[in-house]
């Protein structure tokens, strides 16, 4: 299986944190989002633990909150006193609402209101990172009005292409995100802030991309951040002291697809980390990481049930579901690789080929195209892996859909975390 | 200007619907979107005049929802005696919350559950529209079981290409949607459901695809649906008493775009449905169309705020604004073009090129790239034009944003028809 937290049960079920799939879509409807609750400690736990014994005492991973936020999800991060990156006031309202401590949180995004940035600095959020001189300037403003000093990190681009995705590269020189090193855009940020007292410029931050399988772009983004910071100290007698080397690390989507070790990695990372303090004779920083993605994604799974099976002949089989792009929209977004089983078969052999769509009038809704599975029928369970990242959090009322509930799985027993989205909820903002 | 309802007035704001949008920002915040009322009441009667005078007495044109859906909207087409096309129950639950009367709603979707199956019988939507055999087979032992019997019509692939882009290219017969006339599926499924009692098939339908400018592939439809009318006529002694040829006329979304009368194409649609029911000797049918974003998109506006201005010297100009891919996602979906003013300044010369992204942590959200607008400052408002269709219907919370409330323009004064969601109601479903 492509994950340990899935497995086949007497029956033929297939289970998800040693919970019946089917079983758990016939008492919670579908389409249904499940999170392994116990999946996500541990991962937090490899993460919390691999940063602090590798990158330095007082290292933090964030849990990047754009990949899954609600509530129950921050009681359990708090919890275990872990980090996160929040990138607009719904998500540390959020995290407010779980009695998340937000000194713990670092305060992302290209564009922040002034409204967001009050509403930071009354709920006291621990870091913001600030990447233009716009936003500098807001901040400066509103933060000598009510007599703050936020703590600060500077958003560069490193300039380091990571060979993903376009829509999720965002270390190169061109993105809407960072200031550049290259241009010299960064040495005149880091000036400026540094003389704004309203300001604490606690380091830098960068973010090299997503669905990272090696640790080459971290490499290469360590070395050009420590590089930055001995040239700030040189420049400005500034010594950083906070390195945030964002997020970006992989997740498996299929059985193809290459394993990945956190733990390894963050090892790999803190090796080359240190040899590069020594050689820039820096006084080594507190570094942060910000997984996201590769804390949950594997971590969740999508339940749908079948509606229609429809073979034309000569073209393609179509199995369609009763979710789709609403509840998943990164195949119509990036054509994203997903694994699909008949979940009420899963002992039996994948021997059909089918493109599996959505209930939503698009041609474009589709879940996989051409994937195998064991024939479905209307109403067998069909099972997607690895949704706990993007899914829920990109989840959108197309169609007019509700959301579906998600259910958290936990020591073998199921709870509601988010409800399912009634018809009168969708209904509750029209006048 | 792009459109006839956007103008500038003598402060070098924008208008919409004679309305200045700077105040409209001003009053009701920004992210927002605009309808304009008159807009709507003047391209549905356009709609409903041409279709009666060209296409026959007793056809319709029927709003596709899943362009923009909320109740005030439906309150509109209930007045005008307009028909609907529904594809969900959050849909019809929406008209139905509008006071509309659904024996006047066309059912889509290829993937109806039971549940929404019992929900639409018992509501008394006025036509199904079916697919797939699962789909006919579930319909029979529903309206069996409930003692209805109802109206359907049968959803045919006619196999046209009408080279529009894939995700929204659904004539052809490779796709989720629709009975291929050409396998012979198409018939095989007529003569079942001449068989069931329990239905009554009022018809055929079809939809070729988006953004069609030409007449062309509507010529090609009719045809096509109305020699397969023929020749279920010969088969089975069935004339059909209706036929549908779905959505697809085109927008223009750019000043290069072609234009285009609604009017003048159903006209040349009749013109050449008159030939072919003549040639054929076949008794007029009902039609319907199904016009969606046609009937919406010109008559729709997003306003933004301006955050911070990011110009990287041998890249990349960069405007962030307040909303982005959440409340519009058509760009990341399908790169699609729009127009962009600077509406607090829309009397000067648009000289300044830039990207223009939203406030999303993903470098995929983009609003438009390189576009000229006049440069803006932090606080200036940007429009951006013909978002009617696809904006509103698709908008998430992703980054945990909250959706922007919608205003309706009416005969020069402003009414909130959807609310603006609070922080409050993102945690609303959480436990």
């Amino acid at each position: 299986m492509l994950a340990k937290n899935v497995d086949v049960n007497a029956h033929g079920h297939l289970t998800f944190g040693g919970m019946d799939t089917v079983e758990l879509a016939k008492e919670y409807g579908t389409p249904l989002y499940l999170i392994d609750g116990n999946g996500i400690e541990a991962r937090a736990k490899e993460y919390m633990t691999a940063v602090e014994e590798y990158l330095g005492k007082g290292s933090h991973p964030c849990f990047a909150g754009k990949a899954l936020c609600y509530t129950d999800l921050y009681r359990t991060l708090e919890k275990m006193g872990m980090w996160i990156d929040v990138v607009s006031p719904g998500e540390f309202y959020t995290a407010k609402n779980a009695g998340f401590d937000l000194s713990r949180a670092m305060f992302h995004g290209n564009n922040k209101t002034d409204e967001d940035i009050k509403m930071a600095l009354e709920l006291g959020v621990g870091r913001f990172v600030c990447d233009s001189d716009d936003e500098i300037e807001a901040l400066h403003t509103i933060a000598c009005e009510m007599g703050k000093k936020p703590k600060v990190l500077l958003r560069l681009t490193p300039g380091i292409d990571p060979h993903t995705h376009k829509a999720i590269n965002t270390g190169t020189i061109d993105s809407k995100f960072g200031v550049p090193i290259e241009t010299g855009d960064a040495e005149r940020l880091v000036k400026k802030v540094l003389e704004k007292e309203s300001i604490v410029l606690m380091g830098f931050h960068c973010h090299v991309g997503s669905q990272i399988f090696e640790c080459e772009p971290f490499f290469e983004a360590a070395e050009k951040m420590l590089t930055f910071m001995a040239d700030m100290k040189a420049k400005f007698g500034y010594e950083a002291p906070e390195i945030n080397l964002g997020g970006g690390m992989a997740v498996p989507y299929l059985e193809s697809d290459e394993k990945i070790s956190y733990t390894e990695n963050i090892k790999a990372i803190g090796e080359r980390i240190d040899a590069l303090l020594e050689k820039l004779s820096l006084s080594r920083p507190v570094f942060y990481l910000e997984p996201g993605r590769s804390m949950v994604a594997d971590n969740g799974m999508t339940l749908y049930s079948v509606g229609t099976v429809k073979c034309i002949e000569g073209y393609k089989n179509y199995v369609s579901v009763d979710g789709g792009m609403a509840d998943n929209p990164r195949y119509a977004l990036y054509e994203a690789p997903y694994t699909l089983i008949n979940a009420s078969h899963a002992d039996k052999d994948a021997d059909f080929v089918a493109t599996v769509g959505g209930r939503c009038c698009e041609s474009g809704d589709l879940i996989q195209e051409n994937v195998r599975l064991f024939r479905p029928v209307r109403n067998d369970i069909i099972a997607v892996l690895t949704t706990g990242a993007y899914n829920f959090s990109m989840s959108s009322h197309y169609n007019r859909l509700p959301r579906p509930a998600l259910v958290t799985l936990y020591n073998g027993e199921s709870r509601i975390s988010v409800k399912r989205e009634t018809l009168e909820d969708l209904i509750k903002s029209d006048l």
